[in-house]
């Protein structure tokens, strides 16, 4: 497909780069963007470039920020010795959606994965272990996807943090809300009845 | 969803604003740009800034343009006496890609819709009025999507036209190629035998 104007080839180029976003969809976008006034696309470009230059990571949890330290870790009425490993930023905004985590988080940014190259270096693995080694830390929830990569990343955590004074935890696996038990894989099943806990009112 | 940082939702609330991007999807390209270095997010508001600011419109036939005239329009081997009358930009890039159309476009900018508040004077058609009045054009084509909307764009612009000495022509309709026939909706079916050509080998 042949593309009347550089420019516009330039911007379709740079949306095809985005996940899930092909050249068809991409000229649809960068044609929508140009049906707007021409500060709207200012204002889109301004919001990346302060994206590009002003985002953070948090220095404890690595979050994304805009300070030193991310609003969870700065905040004092945070249970500071209750750390929930989590795989990215969305993670942290899906627990913080339910309200039903008062600690701090870390997110490793990733899981092991030998197919796609990623080994625990490139994650922030050391820096939960000295963050652990550093004291004041109670218990550790692992609440990484239970899928191959986060169970193995599950286990690479736990034995690191083997000689640590602290409780490891994971997230409970089951049944969900609202799923039918008859479409359930069995693992998640079998799991669930052998994991069974006391019923409660 | 709480998002931890002003510059990560500002950016998501840009792309949500792409149509059929929601704020869960923008989070999600936001959070991949990121991953990449901070150059590439630079470069692609750079391409945002130059489409804002450079591309323009073929003060000939509408198309986008890096000219005051298009390519097309500008290159003396097509065919300047027939004219394709199309809705938008992406058109005139599928009828090119045929390689099948030697001669010049129109583009409308969108066909009338009394639904969407687009009238006539919305779009380009006195344009192209007082382009087929300037003499020189022989045939217009109209090339509009069979729709209930390009019908009623097609028959506007046809009683527009009456007055002038161009042949006003459409694209055939008919069954696609690779379409089963039992399948085609009957007004196409009824139409391509009442529309039926010789057989060419």
């Amino acid at each position: 497909m042949e593309i009347p104007s550089l420019y516009l080839e330039r911007a379709v180029d740079q949306f095809s780069l985005l996940p899930g976003i092909g050249r068809k969809t991409a000229m649809r976008l960068t044609l929508h963007l140009l049906r707007r006034d021409r500060e709207d696309i200012h204002a889109f470009a301004d919001a990346l470039t302060e994206l590009a230059d002003n985002v953070k990571y948090c220095t404890v949890c690595h979050n994304i920020s805009d300070e030193e330290q991310c609003s969870i870790c700065a905040n004092p009425q945070r249970d500071h010795a209750t750390v929930c490993v989590v795989e990215n930023v969305q993670d942290v905004m899906a627990i913080e959606q339910t309200q039903q985590f008062r600690g701090v988080y870390h997110v490793l940014g990733g899981v092991i994965s030998p197919m796609d190259g990623i080994g625990p270096s490139d994650l922030q693995i050391q820096s939960l272990v000295e963050r652990v080694e550093g004291g004041g830390i109670k218990e550790v929830i692992l609440a990484l996807s239970p899928t191959m990569e986060g169970d193995t990343t599950d286990f690479y955590i736990y034995r690191k943090l083997a000689g640590c004074d602290v409780r490891i935890t994971t997230i409970a696996r089951g049944v969900a809300q609202n799923d039918q038990l008859q479409y359930t894989d069995e693992v998640t099943l079998g799991r669930s009845i052998v994991n069974r806990v006391e019923f409660v009112m």
